[in-house]
């Protein structure tokens, strides 16, 4: 079967607020001549998450009110991409703001797209093992955060169950195991 | 340590397109009393997404052009969730649409929020075992798509690899894996 990409014939920018989102509308003609109109785009920051291991077997998570939750909940570091900063910088940044840790060995967890329609961004994922904290957490973000570091079974376990509500959580956590060989 | 929730002391709508987006400018309360003007919130339909797997140890996956990635990109089947529908409907409907197959062995994997900070709606998983291929695929999507099944162990070497593009294909593949102690 041939798949073929769809062409944008005409693209506007239909709300705008720097440097949050960028909603784009755009006309897309199909590869059977369709013309479909208004098809919207995302454009929102891309942000790493990373998850953070110490020596005893334990994973650095943070508790805080998250406002697109809507509640109180616990995730892995994470942060948005500071201008011409690459992802793995923004990763060792965010880690250390966030946990006051650093860690000498990074592993890619790979990048995905955040929404499969709309776009939105990317999600860059890092592992980070060997952990050792060096300051106190200052995050300088809006939320109140703790800093919680779990066994690793014990997160797996509550992974498993669906516990962490956000979509980034579970997907990073899912990788972390597999490279880390947890519970296999 | 005390987390509070953030209060909502304005909200406006400043851009909507029934039935995809509604972008929604808060002004919030932070516990501290600080104030935080035109915090965003992005409100979109849910969807769900559905692993499923046949008696052969294969996975059904969809091969499509997807306008958000800009590429041809693999994922399991999924879909919106029609006015009034609920989630496991949606992704019976769906598995039906998209594969032509059914399933009489259905498993909730956990629903998400897709935005920590945006909200962005839910997504929420299920998998689908012993399905068994009842009808051709007619999606009805705009987009032209193929159906692969392709055994597990290698869906969950592609995986593992960050070979899948979207996050929600990532997340719900590494709970499907636990699920069935695939790789364990």
């Amino acid at each position: 079967m041939k798949h073929e990409l769809w062409k944008i014939t005409a693209s506007k920018i239909v709300f705008e607020q720097e440097p949050w989102l960028r909603v784009i509308s755009e006309d897309v003609e199909l590869p059977d001549g369709r013309i479909v109109k208004d098809y919207l785009r995302l454009e929102t920051p891309d942000f790493v998450m990373i998850v953070p291991v110490n020596t005893k077997d334990e994973i650095g998570l943070i508790c805080s009110y998250k406002h697109g939750v809507r509640q109180i909940d616990i995730q892995p570091p994470a942060g948005y991409m500071d201008e011409g900063e690459n992802p793995l910088a923004t990763a060792k940044r965010e880690l250390l703001e966030e946990t006051g840790s650093v860690s000498e060995h990074w592993q890619s967890l790979g990048s995905y797209v955040i929404a499969g329609n709309r776009g939105a961004g990317m999600a860059h994922f890092f592992l980070a093992t060997e952990c050792i904290q060096v300051a106190n957490p200052d995050s300088g973000d809006l939320e109140v955060q703790e800093v919680l570091w779990i066994p690793l079974v014990q997160v797996r376990q509550n992974w498993e169950e669906g516990s962490y509500a956000q979509l980034s959580t579970s997907a990073i956590l899912g990788l972390a195991f597999a490279r880390l060989q947890v519970g296999q």
